[in-house]
């Protein structure tokens, strides 16, 4: 089996280092186009009615923003810039913002800006079990809107969507788009338990592993969990501060009653990142427990050289005296020269053995 | 013997995963289900009478809760979810409250919820001395009733209630539900210290092993040893936060004459963890200490190899010299030939023999 | 190849030693002389002209300065002294500041000196991939002008200067000197990045080169990283906290307006500084492989030997004793006798393959 | 030599696990019992009298504390609970403070508790040069009188005794309780300092027997060590903390006069901390030593087997070719063939001399 | 070349714990005993007169102390108590500070006791590149004196004392004494640029020595390295703490004025400080490279032992078979036996020479 160390997203970092001189402000899509086609999406609704308009034309959705409604508009794909631009300049959204929301790369961070509140962070998707996708995602929230951009399409937010249709009478219904940003929130948090119980275990099978049988193909996986605790480490970090803040009411776009909410998502990123720490320790045990496993390999690899040079060297040591050509070596003529040499050697033989029984090395 | 690596309860990160895009207070049991039934007790007391109501029907125990008592209400099991629902809604707690104290993998911590006080930790138990079972317990304060919540029956608080019954003198008789809550809180925390102590044992074993007779299955026990600091640490810690918040007087629930009870349990607290540091010291000098045994046991081996090889690969080379069939080799001809050849092998020999003892070989 | 150790600057250190006891406020320049003339250029500008003196006599320049527009004096050469006096005496700057300025080895700082602001931090470029040159760059920032100081003339101002220059609409044109410093200070930090992108890339062939054939160069490499990553940390790590402060408001200098832009740059700073951590996590791990890999090979000798000897030793001391010269050995005579051996001989052989085989040990 | 791991005191770790669920202020003496007699000494004594009431009967000298002089209570001996009642109800001293009187393994710490201030610390001694003994020492601080409570009689504190009898004109005599607690306190503070001399020189000592011939003994003595410093460490570090405390004013019982010799005391405790944090790089710098100087006698011993095996393995191959049968192997038949092979062998085996030379293996 | 690992200076830990149980402020002189004679220097300038009385007697200076002047008082020599009980009670300072300035193991400190400036810090002197002295160096500072004591005579002041005596123009003479101590605090921090530097370049030595032969040697030159880099570390971090309260203007002592030019000398710390924390990183690099390169050189020498044991030990065995003495071996009788073993043994080599290419041994 091939496994790959995890690689850098370098293209990230080249386009930023293009942009060197650049006026703030000036939009730059930063990251791999992930989607052929950019997707909008807006779903109106208030605690009586709900009609969403599904993969629409941008002028046509930004002229249908209703104020009397909590309005959710949803784009997929960052790199159709005219198009951002647009969103921008109908929600009024700072260009400094707007080029946070386009770099795939930025930090989890919540800003208080211009009387909206823009939140980014990262969502984590694992296709198979050896490999993490990271998508960033952000947020922009005012009083009756919020607007979420994502770098290509994805259903992680389908289920909730089903219930705000399907559901009259769902708690989110009744509430403003700060429960509806919490849900969000929490569906995202939520989906990186999924990751952690995959590395968790990544690190179990690795454990019984390094311990039966190390092989240098162990030490990669170990490598590799190892990278993989780093990244997600710097993913994950920054968000608790940022939920934090929220949690503690330092935004006026967050009511009192849902305060209340992000405390719980706090609690969960907390957790998560006490268990992101646990895997660090293990991993780096895991390290220790590979070198000592080779280390007691090698001692047995050389236990043997030497259990079998030891018995046999004297032995023919032994065969190469009698084997010289003396023209008087009394021992050569005795009658019973041939067994008594023989004698001396199986002597020897249980000798060897009964020191090395002795010395525990079998 | 076989010994096993702790293992990760994956059962309760996996049952985690499931909820994701749930609305929050969705009440779900993530964990195990330890108890086939949920045992509900109710216990009563002022300073003058006690009755208790062991095991009996939740409703009928709601219904007795008498407000001039102070009520202490003992739930084990958690999967039973109606019946928790039926003490949320008699004791109108916030969902999200009931969430966590459905959740056996939450972290210990202490809130103050809407007039009562929330407080949920892990109980430490060790069936044998090689096993440590976490279980996971919350409590709810108000001003005339306790509630506690717990994953399975135990006996953990039995001395404290036959006190409470049979000793109508006790300081405990005479206070109020925050003293028995102190009461509770103390007598988990002091539980602490008999896993501390087994652990202690266990170190100083294997101390004693690794420099002895260091073994594989003793670089296994270390890493066991090792793994089970790291998920004690992780239960640990948080309590001691969550107690100095007590201490220090910021929730209402505890009156001033108990906070002073609590800076005491705080203590002990400390005590737990500084020695849960040391003995993560030791642990870790127990690896090095494994590791250069190890090495030290390899020189070992090489020395006897490298004196045997030395000794006898020469002495060798000299009767393969004489084994060889040129036609004039003076030497074998000589009379004391062989005997001289026999003189330099001895030689040779002890030539070897002091050289090694010199350089401290033996 | 030959790979160099990255060698500290002990020009620097040793010229700073000779000031022992020196008064405070004693010009010298520590550091080695980059540019054999000193070139100064002032360029002013308002939002409806702008003209430039390219490498002008810094007397005529120093009178030229207009207070009615924006003032950028760019001076690249730190060693002539008497120049950097008459700047310092015409814009009355405290001696201990231009002390600051001449020292090429300064950590990056911020301070409100006089009514000025006075920043220093270091310019990194690379040549090719495995050097870094570090330069001291210094700015002083009053209400109408902005003074640069570099070791050396450079090009990395070259684009902004030309959108200065062409583009009278641009927001630069409009604002303060203020806003002006934002963009000098953003084009140095923007620059980072291609230096981190370059170790990143350094890092990801050594890991492939460490995993696939480790050599004594290898280990050179990683050293040498590691080396780097310390005196970019050293370089680095200070400015974050100066453009926090820069960033909080605390300098009058610093136009409410313009703060927002330094927060931009306070999150760009921050980025680099954890990519930086994020890379020293790797290259510590890079070293770890190393290690692992190398008594892998090492492993892989001693199996080797061992299989050779382990087959051989034995066979040899078989073919030893027909060797023998007794009268008497009845096996000698037999028709079968050496057929008989090499029998034997080939049973053994195959019953050593067969127990390397269950070992693993091909 | 035989060397003795130092041993946890689990005697007292048990003994505590035995009073869970105890309720707080029950009085159990844990740790061992060292004094067989319990001992009580009243030093009674103002700027014009003195009087000593040593080895006295407590309810004695209970009533002997004159209100108008300063008393000083010396309890040695933890295991007389009654004794320790009586004292508690005398001075009205609160249950929770007995019970960390009588618990020899507390935590230092400093309580101000009902009006009079509560200090308990760790002193050290030791007998001979490898053995730290642990002794808890509580103070009980109040106006006009100071209680010292140790686990058995010391002659620690006979020389401020002595003084304070005998020199009527001392500073101790004039001032009251808080400056006699401050030279009870720096009296053993400065003790900490045998201990830590004490250990440097076993760390100098242990440094050069590493250097010079590393054995398994040098581990063990650097494992011994290191147990020693995390112990004195968690014993000592507290301390700081505690004094600390005391030295910025927070104590009524301390007059503003007395806190500047408490600031002293603190630099002390800063001082032996510092030392310790030194000697515990120094420590694992030791096993670094050890583990590389280990490995450099392995290397020796590698290098004799490679040079014996080395040279005289094809040796005794040229020498086996001789000893073939072949019926016509001209070589046998010539004249100097016996004497070419000698020379053949004797050329081959400078080449290997030369060969190791120029590796530098010799 | 013998290399010596630094000593711990015990005599002044030793002759610390005699005191133990002594009274505060007992003087006594903790340290070696440097000077011969105590020094005595009083230097007394204006901005228009200066006059010196060097190595002068005690009492006729202090009388010489003239209000009206910047006194400069000199004592080079501690072990002369009488003279500094005789400063003491001139200049009424404090008993405890007259300890900690004849402490030559005081840690640095700032303190403000009795309306005078307390500063204690180490001067660093390095004779030859392998060894530092450490000398205790403290300041008492007042409106119109300035005390400075030292261990022994030293040149480390003449330039300073000069400059004042010949220029009297420098700014030195037209400010207070605040400024002077400044002046003297400045060099000795300068002088650290010196230590520092030495060590640097002993590093950038070792690092060479290490990558191309590293020897026994050179471990103890690493150990040497970071047992002087632990002991700096303890002497220069705590400057920092106290050079900052100072420039914080927390002492009124030191004018507005100076307060800046401290801010400098912190600076001046702070680039020292993180310097020696560089060297730290840098000198555990070394002992990894070394610990490598250790083992490249013994993979190297079994990588010999097996190439030499591989190819010989397989011929040396087919010389065997040949050699033995069956009466019907066919081979023997063979016309090209003997040529055709030889042409198997040829070909057997050059099959081990083309495999160890191939594993690239050579």
């Amino acid at each position: 089996m091939q496994i790959q160390l995890p690689k850098f997203e370098f293209q990230k970092l080249i386009s930023r280092s293009h942009t060197i001189g650049l006026p703030p402000g000036q939009l730059v899509h930063h990251g791999k186009k992930h989607a052929e086609k950019t997707r909008v999406d807006l779903i109106r609704y208030s605690d009586v009615e709900y009609d969403e308009q599904l993969n629409g034309k941008i002028d046509e959705l930004l002229t249908n923003i209703s104020p009397d409604k909590i309005n959710w508009l949803n784009i997929d794909g960052l790199h159709n810039i005219p198009l951002i631009e647009k969103v921008g300049t109908r929600f009024d959204i700072n260009s400094l913002v707007l080029e946070d929301v386009l770099n795939t790369d930025q930090r989890p961070k919540v800003e208080d800006s211009d009387g909206y509140l823009f939140f980014t962070l990262k969502t984590l998707n694992s296709l198979d079990k050896d490999q993490i996708i990271y998508e960033q995602m952000s947020f922009i929230l005012s009083k009756n809107y919020l607007i979420s951009f994502g770098e290509k399409e994805g259903d992680l937010f389908e289920g909730l969507r089903n219930r705000l249709k399907n559901d009259p009478k769902s708690k989110a219904r009744k509430r403003g788009t700060d429960y509806l940003f919490y849900r969000l929130i929490d569906t995202i948090v939520d989906s990186y338990y999924l990751i952690v119980e995959n590395i968790g275990e990544r690190i179990e099978e690795l454990e019984d592993e390094v311990y039966e049988n190390p092989t240098p193909t162990s030490l990669k996986k170990i490598q590799t969990l190892k990278k993989e605790l780093i990244y997600l480490r710097k993913s994950v970090y920054p968000i608790r501060e940022a939920i934090s803040k929220i949690s503690k009411g330092e935004y006026p776009q967050i009511k009192k009653e849902t305060e209340r909410f992000f405390s719980d998502v706090y609690d969960h990123s907390i957790h998560i990142i006490e268990t992101l720490e646990t895997y660090r320790d293990l991993t780096s045990g895991l390290m220790d427990m590979y070198m000592t496993s080779m280390s007691n390999k090698m001692n047995e690899v050389m236990k043997v050289l030497t259990v079998i040079a030891t018995i046999f060297i004297p032995l023919t040591f032994i065969a190469g005296v009698y084997g010289m050509n003396f023209e008087n070596m009394p021992e050569l003529g005795w009658k019973y020269g041939y067994a008594g040499v023989w004698g001396v050697m199986i002597l020897s033989l249980f000798g060897m053995i009964y020191y090395f029984k002795k010395k525990n090395w079998f």
